[in-house]
């Protein structure tokens, strides 16, 4: 029987934009089940993408702790796979001292999914280290929920390729899934968000659907369905507020 | 402008085999934030896959209503497209009535994602109705989280064919795009479960990594990823108990 080691828990953030006080529809205490916050109150080591927004999440959920005093390690935003082992040397723990249990975060949503982490998650399961995922929002997920798509197959594509004709020519291949009834999932960086749009609307068959999900649990929320038709067809000022915020672009045919 | 309509509620509810008390790990107050809570235990009109365990539901999370005073419409495993327009009315209003709020539900995790309601969501977004997808579990992300795959680039595959010819071609489809470096998952009936992990291990390729998530927040979670190799060298007596119990099935190269 080999010892008992640490666990790596994964805990998900809020998504929201902007945070605001606990009674926001966005905010940790509000999007976080209790199972999950209790979690992440107990823990003292925290591997993080990013340690101002992880001290601002452990705060914002009052951990009893000060955090100050928590061990919390930045994995950054593509974590350097030289580092992995020492970041998860604690959960394996050592003649000096008992193995303990870590909390993975991301920035916003889930750790692993569209965010850092997979890499520490697969180096736990070969050193058998349990791994344990909990509850909280993850962007994807909403917008799926929400689109009125196909729930029973869809594809999560990251992002799409940055200069034009690669662009317009991975568009016209996820369009074509998309026709074959498979929902199509892809994100930009905020400030692209309009340039991504506006070349939907220029290379895609006019009968696709398009959902176009923003700032999903933030205050100034936009989720909305319709054919490209529909969107070519809208007056400039009805246009969604795309610019610098979160977007989760849904395609089906 | 138009009259403001009712909004159209996604609530996710728990993913566990059995519910136990509201302490247990798996229950409704250890998994759904209180947002998501609070918009449960406001609303009186409910469309749900199947009315009894919507019920059991409701009690859970201390529906302050007496449950036989909510009207509760079962929409089924296929909702019937001839229904949708009835059981959508109440969010329009009429002459008798203000319009009033809707939640879906389904009979576990997120409405509309391997589950029904998708056609309904759909519809609303036809309808101009307010759709708004709240914060729960759904067992596809916590696998995805928890497997150490690549969770930047996936897809959700449903179910493979039944009959072993189509299913073998299907599995070698499958572990094409995983070789690829697309994290594919799908899930299986759970008393099937354990035929299509035999045939994953017949007919996958031996480096590539299949992640087992099994009965993700009950109280006998079970969650590993190994080679396909390292699965057939596991002696039999420490094969996951995959019998009746609802998995996650994940492959990657």
């Amino acid at each position: 029987m080999n010892p008992p080691l640490g666990t790596l828990h994964l805990v998900p953030v809020p998504i929201a934009n902007e945070q605001g006080g606990p009674q926001d529809p966005g905010s940790a205490l509000q999007v976080l089940p209790a199972g999950t916050l209790a979690i992440a109150r107990q823990c003292g080591y925290f591997l993080v993408e990013n340690a101002k927004s992880a001290r601002a999440f452990l705060k914002a959920i009052a951990h009893p702790q000060a955090i100050s005093s928590l061990r919390i390690e930045q994995i950054g935003h593509e974590p350097d796979p030289a580092e992995i082992d020492r970041w998860l040397a604690p959960l394996l723990g050592s003649a000096a001292a008992a193995p303990s249990d870590a909390v993975l975060l991301s920035e916003a949503g889930c750790p692993g999914i569209a965010d850092p982490g997979a890499s520490l998650v697969a180096r736990a399961h070969q050193c058998a280290i349990p791994v344990m995922p909990w509850v909280g929002p993850s962007a994807i997920v909403l917008a799926l929920m929400a689109a009125g798509m196909n729930g029973q197959r869809f594809r999560f594509l990251g992002y799409l390729p940055q200069d034009r004709p690669h662009l317009r020519e991975s568009l016209l291949a996820v369009s074509a899934d998309a026709r074959r009834g498979e929902t199509q999932i892809f994100i930009e960086t905020p400030y692209r968000n309009v340039r991504l749009y506006e070349t939907i609307l220029e290379v895609c068959d006019g009968a696709l659907r398009l959902c176009l999900a923003i700032d999903l649990s933030g205050a100034g929320h936009f989720l909305a369905t319709r054919s490209i038709l529909q969107w070519r067809a809208l007056p400039a000022e009805q246009r969604p507020a795309l610019e610098r915020r979160p977007a989760v672009f849904l395609l089906l045919g």
